[in-house]
Order: C-alpha cells, then sequence, then structure tokens
C-alpha cells in the first residue's frame, strides 16, 4: 500500500494523543508533523509522553505547516471552530480532512461540501469514530425495517449523569427514521412500579442501567415470531475509536466528495 | 434408589399433565393414581390425551384413594383450598405432600407445619417450582451481601399484562432482605426522557423488556470496581417446572418436617 | 394496501400449516386455494385442524389450480422435486412463486431465472425464511470487513447430532467470502485441553455448546481495539419463520425478476 | 465502625498500588505503613506515585515494622516465600494476616493453621480477590446438584496463550466435585469441524474464545428441561480485586481461625 503523510492536529488531547499511537504504529501511515496551540517550531519528541516519537515537528499555525510539510490528510481532534477553520484550509492546499469534532452547524456542513465539490476531494466530518458503535446503529436501522418491535439497553458506569445515552438517542431516531410507528407492548399493560417499562421513543422503550465496573455497553433487541435478534457493543476502553480513524484515513484517500458521519463510509 | 409411589392431584391441568409424563418416565417413580374432581372410577387411560398410561385408577375423594392405594408421595396441582385440603388428609395417612399452588394463608401453613412436626413427616409446599429460577434468586440475595448494585432486567413476551414481573419482584425483595440499603446511580443523576432510569425499589433499579418471540428471562446485574457478576434465568417452555418437581419429591421422603419454598431445600 | 390473493402448496407440513396461518391471519392475504397431494375436490375446512377456515378448496393438481383459482402468489413449502414443478406452472399462469425448499440444482435456479426474465416476473426461492438469522449472517458478513476477529458460538438442545450447526458454517463462509484472511488468537497459543479453542474455520473460531434446554441460538463476535460488536440471534419456536415468508410476499409482487435467497430481498 | 490500622507488604506492585488506594480511600480502614525490599527509613510519599500519602513509614524488615508500628491486619502481595515468612511473624505479633499470593505448599497450609488455631487469630489466604469471579464459581458448583448439564464458555483478549483458562478448570473442577458424572450432548454426536464441541472435562464441555478487546469474561450455561441458568462474570480492569480484599480484611477481624480461599468467606 503506498504510505499516506498525515497532519495530526490537537496531539495531546485524550483522542489525539491515541491518534499518534495509530499513525505512527501503522506501517502505510507516516506522521508528517502535528498542530499544537503551543510549542511552536519544537520536535513532537520534545513534548513529554512523545519522546520516543522522532522527526515531527509541531506548528502552532495550520498555513505554515502546509507550506513547510508535504501531507496527504488532515486528522482533526480539537474544537468545532479550530477544527473548522482546518479542515477548510486543508482543503485549500488539497489536503483532505478526517475531523472527529461534534458541533459543527448546518451552514459549516454545506461550506465544506460545496468546497470538496469543487476541489474533487473527500473529506470525512464523524462525530463518532467507535467502528462497532456505528455498525450497530447502522444494522438497527436495517433491521428496524423487518422487525417493528424494538427495545434499546443502554448500560454505563454509575458516573453517568443523563439517561438515556447519547448514543441510545441516536439509535432510536435512527431506527424511527424507517420503522413503522407502533406503541409496542400490550395495549393494556400495566406499571406496578413506576418506571418499569422503561422511557418511551415514538411506541419504542429505552432503558438505562447504571452499575459501578460497566464500561459503556448497548444492545439493540428485536422481537418477532418465535425469534429475537440482538445487536450489542462493549467499548471497553478509550483506544476503541483508533479502527474508526484507520478506516477514514484509507477511506477518504479514495473519495473526492463530503462524507458526514462513518456510517455512510462503512458498506 | 428404591421406587416411590406418587399420587397425582390435578393430572389434567397444565402443570398436572407435565407432572404425569414426569412420573411416568422416571424410573424410580411409580404413578400410583390421580385425583380428578371427575371421572372417578375411571382408569387414566379412559380419558384423551392419557391412553398409554396403563394401570392408574382415577379417584374423586382422595380419602376413598388413601385407602385403596398404598402412597409414599402426594403431588397436588390443584388450587389453594383443594391443596389445602388434600395435603392435610395425606399427611393423616403419612403420605408426604409436596404442593404446587400459591395462595396459602399464613393459618394454613402455620397448621401444615404443626401436623408435620407431631408426625414427623416431610411436606413441600412450593410457589415456584422452576429450579433455575429459584436458584437466581437464591444465588443473587446471596451476591447481594457483597455487591450494594444491583439492577434486574425481565424479559417477557409483549402478551404481559403487568411489568415488572412478580419474580422481578420478588428477586428485588430477597435482595432487600440482606442489601445494605443504597440509592444507585449517580447523584445528580438526570432522567433526559421519563422512565429510562426504570422502576425504583430501595434505590435498586428494575426495568421490564417486553417483545414477542420472548418467552420469559430475567437478568440480575450487580456492579463494583472493575467487574460485574450476572446471574440469568431463561425459560423457554412451561416443561422447566418439571425437574423442581422431582427434587421435591426425592427430597420430602428425607424430611421429618414442614418446608415453605423451593429454595430452601437447595442448597 | 391492495389484498394479494395466494395458494398455498403443502398445507399440512410443518411449515406449510404455519403458512395457512399466516395467511388467514394477515389482513391483506387472502388464501386463495391449497395444492395437497391428497383431498382433491374437497374444502380445507373438510381436513383435522382446518375445520375453522371456510371456502378454501384442495386441489391435487396444480394446473386445475391456477385455471380455476385468480391468484398472485404460490408459497410453496413442498420438496425440491415438486417444487420446481410448481414454480415453473405457477410462472406460466404468471402467478409469482415464493418457495422455501433447499436442494434446488443451479440448473434448476438457472431455468428459473430466465423463465422469470423472459416473462418479467417475480419468484423467490430460500432456503431460510428465519428473517433474524439471514439478518444475522448479513450483518456478520457486513461488519466482518471492519473487524477481521471474529468468533462464533451457536447453542442447540442436545438432541442436535451435528456440530457446528449448518447456520454456524453458513455464517463462516459468508465472512470468509469478505474477511481478509487471518489465523486469529496469540501465535504461541497453546491448549492445555485439547478442542478448547474450537473449531478452526480460515483462522477463525466456531463453538458449538449443547444443553437441554436451549432451542437454537447463535452469537457472532467481533473484536478489536478496546470493543466487541456481537450479532445473535435466538430462535424459540418454528413460527420464526413466518415474519419472512411474510416479507417475501410482499417483495416478490413488486419484482420482474429472480432472487435467490432472502438476504437479497433485506435490505 | 471500628479504624482498622493495616500494614501492606508489597505497595509498589499492581495489585499493592491498588491496595494502597483502597485502605487510604476506605474510612474505617488505616494505613499504618508498609513493607517494601528497599526505601528502609523512608515515608511512603518520598516513592513516585505515592506522593499525595502522608504520614505512612516504609520498613523493609518486618519484625522492626510491627516493633514500631500498632497494626490490626497484614495486607501481604508479595511472593509465596516472603508471604509465608510475613504471615507467622504477624501471627506472632498477634496481627491478623491477609495474603493474597497462589504457590503455598500444603505444608505451609497446615504450619499457619497451625499457629491460628494456637493464638486463636483468622487469617485469610486468597488465591483470588476478585469476588465476582469467586462468586461464579461457588454458586456454578450449587446449581451443579441440580443441573448435570453444564458447558463452560471463557473469553479473554487474544494475547492469552493457554487455553482454557485457569479459572474455567478451577470451576469445572469445582462442579465436577458434586456433579453426578455424565457425557454431555447425545451419544451420537458427530464433530463435522474438529473442536466445535471444545475441550472435555469429565463430560462437561469448555470452550475459549479470543478476542482482541475483550478482558476477561466467564460464563457458565446450566441446562435442563425447558429452561437455562447462566452464571456470568466480566472483569473489566485490574481493581476487580479490591472489594474482595476489603471483606477480607474486614472478615479476618471477626475470625479466630485460618481460612484457605475466599470462597468460605462468602456465603
Amino acid at each position: 500500500m503506498e504510505t499516506i503523510n498525515i497532519i495530526i492536529a490537537g496531539p495531546r488531547g485524550r483522542m489525539g494523543s491515541e491518534a499518534v499511537k495509530l499513525v505512527t504504529n501503522t506501517e502505510h501511515f507516516k506522521l508528517a508533523a502535528v498542530i499544537d496551540h503551543k510549542h511552536d517550531g519544537m520536535m513532537l519528541s520534545d513534548i513529554a509522553g512523545f519522546q520516543a516519537i522522532s522527526n515531527v515537528p509541531v506548528y502552532t499555525d495550520i498555513e505554515k505547516c502546509l507550506q513547510a510539510v508535504e501531507a496527504d490528510v488532515l486528522i482533526d481532534l480539537t474544537t468545532p471552530e479550530v477544527g473548522m477553520h482546518h479542515a477548510k484550509t486543508a482543503l485549500t492546499y488539497n489536503v483532505r480532512p478526517v475531523v472527529g469534532t461534534t458541533g459543527f452547524s448546518p451552514e459549516d456542513l454545506e461550506e465544506l461540501q460545496q468546497i470538496c465539490d469543487e476541489k474533487k476531494l473527500g473529506c470525512i466530518i464523524a462525530p463518532n469514530f467507535a467502528i462497532g458503535a456505528v455498525l450497530m446503529m447502522k444494522f438497527s436501522q436495517m433491521a428496524a425495517k423487518y422487525f417493528q418491535d424494538v427495545e434499546i439497553i443502554e448500560m454505563h458506569h454509575d458516573q453517568k449523569l443523563d439517561a438515556p445515552s447519547g448514543s441510545a438517542v441516536k439509535t432510536a431516531e435512527m431506527i424511527s427514521a424507517v420503522r413503522e410507528s407502533k406503541q409496542q407492548g400490550h395495549p393494556n399493560e400495566k406499571e406496578t412500579m413506576t418506571g418499569a417499562r422503561g422511557a418511551d421513543f415514538n411506541g419504542m422503550h429505552i432503558h438505562s442501567v447504571r452499575l459501578p465496573g460497566l464500561v459503556a455497553h448497548q444492545q439493540v433487541l428485536f422481537g418477532a415470531d418465535g425469534q429475537t435478534l440482538t445487536i450489542r457493543h462493549d467499548s471497553y476502553h478509550r483506544g476503541s475509536f483508533m479502527s474508526g480513524v484507520k478506516v477514514a484515513v484509507e477511506t477518504v484517500m479514495k473519495q473526492n466528495a463530503f462524507v458526514y458521519g462513518l456510517e455512510n463510509i462503512l458498506g
């Protein structure tokens, strides 16, 4: 495979440092430079935690970086504002952005799409890079066309404040987009204890389990005549988004258009 | 093993007909007679569904039956009122009752206990004969001494009217009897959709899933520092109480006292 | 929805009798006739088990049936030889076949395809109508593109003679068709007890569990960096193929070509 | 609750450093001193990783430590040889040992038992402190009295070299001690792919799954007439032994005899 030259913006963050590991450990990936809001002019090996990585310059300004370094892809794991600026600038220099931040406005997304169309360049914005979670949602949506009855059980550690989880709501929304509407359960069903049947989302039910020891887990259960189909994702630690970033980098090189959401490149 | 001679009361009921199968298919069990509220004086093989079972007389009156037939154990699968009369009469004739009906009053239970003590005879009354379900509850209670954090997920077919299930409530009660009280989840936890966190029972949470295809399933999840323990029972069809009846019949022969609840003979 | 008129061939078989139930219980389906190898000229209500179903004539000869009855779809649940004859004849009369038997030869399939192309008629041959099982396999194949590491655990009642199950082998074959080859597990892995790591299929591992109480269950587990994705199908009773037949009947009406395998119409 | 004064031997090891966290974070526990094979005479806060923990002296010699410090319990997480010496010495000073190492000889265990009996002091030696894992084994043994049919599925990350895992073998041994022997599966069962039915241990089957992403998981499945009972333990990170140490420390204070194995104090 041909080597892909990569710039990482936000290398010291939680996801960024995992991305540095991914890029430096993947044979056909090469880390060309990093963009950090400080440490301009230093080498990455001068920064604590990265001593072993040689020959990677640090830039604070993306324009200077793109002028100095030959790159194919920018992996941006910063913030929406910074990410938008980075993505637009990268496209100007014919570098394809892979951006892992949420919070882009519809206008931002449209602007990026237009630039990609004009320049015939790939660009991937993905709020969730955990391939397993993205496939769970995608498969759930596909299954919902054939199984009208579905319940979602999401399970997280007990330090989580909100219930249900964002992923559970996203899954329910994706299912609702294709599922023939139905109020599930028996019409005369009664809760003898309030809340037993969980949250109601368009007739589907969502249950949130919180226990110490758990990390981040979700199962989507479909039921019909004598059978159930269950799709489950277990996330055990934060490295779980790395394979998604890898697929995005490899895919963005073959594309000449804008894509929003990892589910749209997983086929 | 020595043969155990058995009378079954209620042979045509859903559980009774399974009990007939169990007794006639178990090598060291012998079906001596059945008690039915009709068909007095006939043979069991005269009744539809039992043609293959030879030499088993049918009685309507338990006293007549006990006088005519030599028996060790009475399996009663009728109703609480009839069951109470049957159990008392059986003990008078030194026949040990195994009774699978719910709804006995505390006075009934006490009266039976006294008769057993006087006659030094075993008698087992069990509202639930599914060994797996009873062990699930017993183990959950044992685990709750060490894991304060627990959630119950019960899952049934969508024709079930009440939520949570009786077994889930019974499990929660058994756990509460030993668990150091605690309001689980984060103190600042917020439901963004009502009911997501399920029903609250003394700070524990119970979730009821209803889907076509499911039969009767329950899991009890315990969580602590970096680990979870899950105890799960799946009931696929009604024969699931048979092994419990078998254990009860074998155990009642070795006992000389009254026992309420299968969990107290499973060790 | 417009009513679909249906002929069922093989109404007294295990699957056929479920299909009769499905068609008579679905609002926009109408059972126009049945084809049985005996009972010619009788009404379905004359046959034991079908007394409640009125106005459905029984034919032994498919040609006579198709001449006498107006039908849109033939559901054939007989045998491969009979099914082939039925399907070809039905197409001649512009009736679309939905056939649930395995064992067609490649020549049979090609012949049917040609007839469909000429007549621009839909025809669906499906060896497996359990939608959940078919989706499990389809999703597993899709996931295998992104997760190279996969193990299959299939679980059945202990009366099953062969291990692994046909579905597990089919799943492994479908995965192998897309998965980048890999010998899974640690290169220095050692079995201290023979067989612990299961069967090896192109570097994947398959495990067969056999226990009384179980019915038919399979899970496919994918693992990667800090996450697992699990796709599980549980089949509790034989009615589980009915929703697949329903989808096939509805789909075949909209198609003008031949389809082999339910996975190719689920999308 | 009265404060328990604790000495930890081996504070810099993987388990030892977790034990330091446990003791310093538990309200009624007080860390009185640590025993390390170096750093004699320093304070724990002088050692990297423990800067925040004040007033805890470090000793290299256990005798000097026990003379200088008032303690109730010694938590030893060193090696069998060192642990044996530590445990004997602690008992001499009326300090109760809680020891988390494997590899003690039967003679060692007997010697400790005798000292405990003479001095009427508690002492707990536990090869496995993960309460959930220990309960899983204990419950499995209890269930095996009623369910003769059992299969074990253990699942670990793919860096594990041996299959099956030590815990799976231990579980199988504990079950074998009470289970009526039986060759499971159908007598005419055939493996069409070698290894599909897993490893055979006295007629039970054990299956080892290895996937990246997994940590350490085991389920024990029992099956009978129409039901299954599943006991599952998931270990997500190494802190999972901490609650076992806590229970052992609290229990050893109430005991005046020797105990081997956490399962014997859980109950």
